[in-house]
């Protein structure tokens, strides 16, 4: 993966909607996690750091690798990390595609929106089977945009979607990788695999997710994408506009929003 | 609702799948309810009796008054209920749209792919709130076609889920009425309205979801719109059966299906 696929960017918006993202979904997506102390815990992928600091408050006893391919990403990472005071966390650069981590050094691999950017998510996954030791367990989450439905249905929000998901493919990623994980999995050689949906459904009987994941994460992850989408000649302005427009429209009080991550769990 | 309207048909084939539909889902669907005994409840559009079945027997201390549109599937439901030896259920004839129901005299109203098949859903809720007592509750469950998603991701399998949508539309029905039930229940006067997905995620790992949800429900669901969507000129038998067979797809070991339901419940 170079840097120019990276569909969401490598900005100080972005990065601050990845950690406010992660915060906001943490009981969605971690609710059910626990390791003994002493567990090495291997973060693939820890971007700007936003899981990391939630992995090393759950699991103050680890000692938690995080590697990730941006040298940028990892400083901020390690900066966020030494903020909140943790010292359970070392940081390493490391392309998932090519490096050759420590061989079965990992009793848990955690793998967070990660693979929906690498054109061989296959491969990425077999190198990680190979740094898990025997018996030990990965933890993949993804997204996938095209389970996103709204009400009102509209053309012009579907068109937005539409093009972030167009453009992770182009730039040799899949927006829809979440559906994915149960046979990606399978193939890179773990067993075990079991995959559960985890579903964010909105209406205006929950104003903190009103708020809190359609404006601060769903809009915003479909905004980033607004330069990019004009520069491939997807989009324009007026069609952008109306699609943001569309997508804001879900959040009154008659609208609603539904949107579903992926989370597997397998064994080597 | 006219009879000719009704896009799961009225025949032997559609009864059956109906009745294994709700044998399916009933713990997906009914796990979190309890009503003490004496209840009176309203089941609206009971059909041919499928969800009445399972009324009948998780409540066995109520008095359920299943009413339907249809006389036909009234004598089905009558005869399903009588078979199982249940006799806490009453049948009687009514057009949700324009019957006046007796005002206030049920405890709880039970609703269940019905409203997806109604021209008008708001003012049927309104009539079935009129039919509530004052703190009474509704539960009502629907699915949500549009939030169908496979892999693999097939437009042929696209094809053949949009005309099911599109023929319920023509209809005067809403095949995507899952996501709608907030705004629709607000709308007829209840309060307290609360909506939860109930997903359904298929994969190898769950065989029995394999057959059980996507080749005898979700499949048989699409199939059963086969003629009625080459006599409304939408498809015909090449796409048809290119997008039944990418549906098919899905159930081999490395294939995927996931389709939302939606709960609502709410009091007056």
């Amino acid at each position: 993966m170079t840097k120019h696929q990276y569909v969401h960017g490598y900005g100080k918006d972005d990065s601050e909607r990845l950690v406010k993202q992660s915060e906001a979904l943490e009981e969605i997506l971690h609710a059910d996690e626990d390791f003994p102390a002493g567990t090495q815990i291997l973060e693939a992928g820890c971007g700007v750091g936003a899981q990391t600091v939630i992995l090393a408050r759950r699991f103050p006893g680890s000692d938690i690798l995080s590697v990730d391919i941006s040298e940028t990403y990892l400083a901020q990472a390690e900066e966020r990390v030494k903020s909140f005071g943790y010292t359970n966390v070392t940081f390493r650069h490391a392309d998932l595609a090519t490096t050759d981590l420590p061989p079965e050094s990992a009793d848990h691999i955690f793998v967070c929106f990660v693979l929906e950017h690498i054109p061989e998510p296959e491969a990425a996954l077999a190198n990680l089977c190979r740094a898990l030791r025997p018996g030990g367990s990965v933890t993949v989450i993804e997204g996938d945009h095209g389970s996103a439905i709204f009400h009102p249905e509209s053309p012009d929000a579907r068109h937005v979607v539409d093009c972030l998901i167009e453009l992770q493919q182009r730039g040799g990623g899949d927006g829809n990788i979440g559906r994915r994980l149960y046979p990606l999995l399978t193939a890179a050689g773990f067993s075990e695999v079991s995959v559960t949906p985890a579903p964010v459904y909105v209406d205006a009987g929950h104003p903190e997710l009103v708020e809190g994941f359609t404006e601060k994460i769903f809009i915003a992850m479909v905004e980033a994408s607004r330069e990019a989408a004009f520069r491939a000649g997807i989009s324009d302005s007026v069609r952008w506009d109306a699609g943001i427009a569309a997508l804001r429209r879900t959040k009154e009080p008659d609208g609603t929003l539904y949107y579903s991550f992926f989370k597997a769990t397998a064994v080597k």
